[in-house]
């Protein structure tokens, strides 16, 4: 928390602060609960008629912290009625040593079909796949960013180094059009939800659109979600550590039942007597994702009375899990038909 | 030619030798001539089913030695029935800054045009214009290439610094994909003509496709054609220095009367009594790649006895030109209306 006070400040963030927070909070609970809490522009934004531009570095199935996001993303839309643009980087996956490059070009596909199937309208959503859908149109774009930039200004951000390939020296210029792609093409506004850490990428692509002398894009800070053990957040690169939407419904039962961090005592006796450690407790913050404020509260002093245990609300959320990931598999199908619909051109 | 001499040693490459002469002579002036000196495995790929690959950075309109060196390549093509591809990097000559975004869009298609309109055959010539013709296809081997080339090994080659723009560094998988495509898409391997200072992009394709396990590709390395007032070679960018196939038949007229270097002596008296400075002459050395070897003979003799003016010289030129341009002008409207019949994927 200190360390994110500190970059908001060195990074000129704004909190998002009361009026905000009202406008935004009952949008989806990641906006209730603060995991959206820092902005850059957001307030200018959001009284214009902006585009999302979101998506992933595709390395591996879509993990539920992911999914939760775009869910976020996908009520966002509806409530502005707004266009997104879900972008995938299986060329940055692979540059970056993060994918091989049979899997980079296989899990973008399949992200895109798993994040689009949440709901995402096909009338106000388009994809790119950069390895799948490389264009002209796209291309002429990325050219005319490309020569924006130089070497020493991605130097720093992207960690660039003489042994770096030519392929992570370019990818800036990729991302920024990524980015800048509504603005370019509808002259709309830019909101794109990131991590803390990823500030200076936005910053790259808001002195570039200043260089084009287009609307600067906007950020809405996100804070992660835990891993299922407590990391600080979920990593979609160790399996086990994860729960994928790839994994089906008895999987996700096994995970949560085996690995979710809950905040039990060590046995049913003590549980009962001093109530469960709530602030600790992984399976808990998950739940309550699912839960209006009033069924959380329940819960919660549940727990704290000792009146329920962790099986219990284990159980909960494995089938709050299961009826979101349905929503999504049930989708799938049709979603993985109409691909063609969501093509950006 | 010291210089020559000493790059060809420094490189490692070889000069063409008596049977490989023999071998090429015919095809086409430039190469009785010995234009064409110098290779790389040229002998190797010739005995194989090879691709050549060529092409341009338009920043202008094609000239002259430009479009001799394409005739001979095509003629080149006619005699081995080779595939052949032909490249415009119209992305290159924006990132280094040698046209403008517009111009370098509107040469690439007018200069592919005017090559094409040479003759090259539809069924063996394909072409692929970097901003025009970027899809998914090629981008799948830019992103593989780009990963096996790092910013040192093309940091001295390419001139590049921690100024240059990204898409300046990014430009050399671009080139290396463009050289080796053949041999991805048909496993043939490349001739690729080239002056001999453009050896190290080559030496830098050939590394790319070591570790790629495929065919290295050869070079066939060419001596400048000499500008029209006698400079090393014919810029394309001083706009009078220079015939381009946009020059109308006046045109083509005026530039060389007006402007072109001839071994002729200050007076009609003096020239008809010492005879013409043949070895000075550049209208003779363009005139003589449009004759056969008893034409030029005759044409040499006659001038050095005096019997002949450089106004008859520069007259047979200027029709030679646009008899030559004549052949292009009146393909290039069938080749505009056909171009999709070109292009590669």
């Amino acid at each position: 928390m200190e360390r994110e006070k500190e970059l908001l400040e060195k990074f000129g963030l704004k909190k998002i602060d009361e009026d905000l927070y009202e406008e935004l909070k009952d949008i989806h609970p990641l906006f209730a609960k603060r995991y959206f809490f820092a902005h850059r522009d957001l307030d200018k934004a959001i009284k214009e008629d902006f585009a999302i531009v979101s998506g992933r570095g595709p390395s591996a199935s879509v993990h539920l912290p992911h999914l939760l996001l775009f869910d976020a993303l996908h009520k966002l839309q509806e409530k502005y009625n707004c266009f997104t643009l879900l972008v995938f980087s299986d060329d940055e996956k692979y540059w970056y040593g993060k994918a091989n490059y049979d899997d980079a070009l296989k899990y973008s596909i399949e992200n895109a079909i798993d994040i689009l199937s949440i709901g995402f309208k096909e009338e106000n959503t388009k994809i790119f796949i950069d390895m799948h859908h490389m264009n002209e149109k796209f291309y002429k774009y990325v050219v005319k960013i490309a020569k924006k930039i130089n070497f020493s200004n991605v130097k720093a951000i992207f960690g660039l180094k003489n042994e770096s390939s030519i392929g992570e020296i370019f990818y800036p210029a990729i991302q920024v059009t990524h980015i800048l792609l509504p603005t370019l093409l509808y002259n709309k506004r830019v909101i794109v939800p990131i991590g803390i850490d990823q500030d200076p990428f936005i910053r790259l692509a808001r002195d570039v659109a200043d260089k084009l002398g287009i609307k600067k894009p906007a950020s809405l800070i996100m804070r992660f979600l835990p891993g299922i053990r407590g990391e600080e957040k979920m990593s979609a690169s160790i399996k086990e550590s994860a729960i994928y939407i790839s994994d089906d419904e008895n999987e996700v039962k096994r995970k949560i039942f085996k690995y979710m961090l809950s905040g039990g005592r060590e046995s049913v006796e003590k549980q009962r007597k001093l109530g469960g450690e709530i602030e600790k407790c992984v399976v808990f913050k998950y739940l309550s994702l699912f839960l209006n404020e009033k069924e959380e509260k329940e819960i919660a002093n549940k727990c704290k009375e000792g009146k329920l245990l962790c099986g219990e609300c284990k159980n909960m959320l494995v089938e709050k899990i299961n009826e979101f990931f349905d929503r999504i598999r049930k989708n799938r199908e049709k979603v993985k038909d109409n691909l063609q619909n969501y093509l950006l051109f």
